[in-house]
């Protein structure tokens, strides 16, 4: 019986010759077809798979582990799993990792106490080939420690010194999103944003904002630190800063919302208040989630699961010494900003996309 | 150097016994420390940690699980990672997991291609010490490949037979939504549901599709198959199935989306055909969801995340045999509903409740 084998935890009765053999290929096939490797046809893969389950042949992960000192496992490392942005770059990342035979390993740092356990064991416990740390800027000790490991290191979303990086260009994502706006005639244009001083130290805030700036610097528009507000890239957040906007002396005719999920917020406020986008006012996202096209939110798209893709191929490049880069996302260097905008060699950068849809439309005095 | 140890793959130079005696502790609780177990207060483990480290000791995981047969990997099987309510499961999964040390390992079965090659392989491969399956029918072939395995198995949101499972009352979750329009005075009220019929065999649509029609017979009320719509549980689906009801000669004036999703989608379409929630039509949804608040959607509310963590316990109380059934949140045997619907004993349901909120009204002649 199949299931005695597990519960009695006995040695395999059949070797790897033995399903060579029944399959009728190599054993480094049967070797590279159990590891889930590439470079084996799905036909050849499910005839060794059958073999080995018909000889009841049990491959143990832990002992070929301790001969190529690989336990085929990527540790992906996010302060958040169920929020839209980190599931989508989990969905990525999962995907690539599973075409080349290796599991995703799941570490969510929730709070404070997590995440100092995290880094705390992590040297000692060792049980991943490589780590991927999403949307989770890091202080000095805790990029230390990763870098102490001598494994491969990549991060999604925000930058961590030192380790390879899959990014937007946030900078350029504001400056396009209040661009549209300014196209359309408006001049008083708020934006809602998140933390830039605060204790977790997320810089992505602080970049979009730089981009709303720049695109009004450029406008001759003086920018009004009243019109900056702090939504927590959560979607109470951006109600309660369009709320708090809309109640002003001086309202604004658009808003920049820096996430999706806070214009959605801010659609509330609009809705409570009795005010209709965009007839009333304008509202531009970041993101493209995908409730964006639903609420008819124009918005600057960014490639989410394929950033968490490229980081696992990044990754599994370094561990298994593929040469796959010329296959990643990464833009042509003639669409990269010039000059000091242009990205160090550890970083990738995709592409964003302006998506126009019904929540913006032309300022009330150029209609 | 740190960076020198990971690199060389050298064995450690320092013993369990001397990190035991740098952290002044037993062998044992080192052991217990390093292998994230509970009752291992969060001073000592700390200790314990920065002791190994300090003496770079490696722990292997590999070698120790050749010793106990166990990986401290829980396999989690579902078929998207991305959508909003598989992230809460996994958000729910992977904290209840980690608290008693054991690692989360995605295996996501997004086509056929994925899903075949997993059950292929899964005997041969054994990375895991339990699995738990998430919204995903099994047919015989699948479950008898898992139930071969001889390992702890538990399912959330789409029952396994022979599997424990961690379930709402989907019949139930449809009656209330149904009888809160009753209530309200509606009696032409639709269904926007899934696909009852097709080769993927969800459980789901058709028992809450169930619950709707129970709520209509008590009331009187004959259902009608042009009211029944498949909106696919997308956003896009519930918007095209909303669509079509409001340009039927006879529309309804209230419909129950079995998901917030495609209750989202029904609010685009209602909006792009110049009508208002809840003046001319009244919607209530299914799963509360976290931005059924922001679009003031009436939802019967589930507990998602922790039908995650529930099933994660369970399992862990298997491979660690503790007995931790009584911390569950399973309702009370007396909240149960009486006779045929009582639960068998591996099956454990989670409450549901109304959450009422500004998209359902009484109907037009209650006014």
């Amino acid at each position: 019986m199949a299931s005695e084998r597990g519960r009695t935890g006995q040695p395999s009765r059949a070797g790897i010759v033995d399903v060579a053999r029944h399959a009728g290929v190599s054993v480094a096939t049967v070797s590279r077809a159990l590891r889930g490797m590439p470079n084996v046809s799905q036909a050849t893969r499910s005839r060794v798979l059958r073999s080995a389950a018909e000889l009841q042949y049990t491959a143990s992960p832990l002992a070929s582990g301790l001969v190529t000192g690989r336990v085929r496992s990527v540790g992906v490392v996010l302060p958040y799993a169920s929020q839209w942005f980190f599931a989508e770059v989990i969905g990525g990342i999962e995907e690539a990792l599973r075409d080349q035979g290796y599991d995703l390993v799941l570490h969510v740092l929730a709070d404070e106490r997590r995440r100092r356990d995290f880094f705390d064991s992590l040297p000692v416990r060792r049980r991943v080939d490589a780590l991927l740390v999403v949307g989770l800027p890091l202080d000095e000790r805790e990029s230390e420690v990763l870098r102490g490991l001598g494994i491969p290191l990549a991060c999604v979303a925000e930058p961590v010194p030192g380790l390879h990086s899959e990014l937007v260009d946030n900078v350029a994502a504001g400056r396009t999103a209040v661009q549209h706006l300014l196209n359309l005639g408006h001049r008083r244009i708020a934006c809602i944003g998140g933390d830039m001083t605060g204790p977790e130290r997320y810089n992505l805030p602080g970049l979009r904002t730089r981009g709303y700036r720049q695109a009004l610097d450029r406008a001759g528009i003086d920018p009004r630190s009243e019109w900056e507000r702090n939504g927590d890239f959560t979607p109470q957040g951006g109600e309660s800063a369009m709320t708090s906007l809309l109640s002003s002396v001086d309202p604004p005719t658009a808003v920049f919302c820096q996430s999706d999920e806070m214009a959605f917020g801010a659609f509330r406020a609009l809705r409570r208040s009795g005010l209709r986008y965009p007839q009333d006012i304008s509202v531009v996202g970041v993101d493209g989630h995908e409730l964006a096209e639903v609420f008819d939110l124009t918005t600057v798209a960014q490639p989410v699961a394929a950033q968490g893709a490229a980081a696992a191929r990044w990754l599994i490049d370094r561990l298994d010494g593929h040469s796959r880069s010329e296959e990643t996302d990464r833009p042509p260097e003639d669409d990269r900003p010039p000059g000091t905008d242009r990205p160090p060699e550890d970083v990738s950068l995709h592409p964003i996309r302006l998506v126009l849809r019904g929540s913006t439309a032309p300022a009330p005095d150029h209609r």
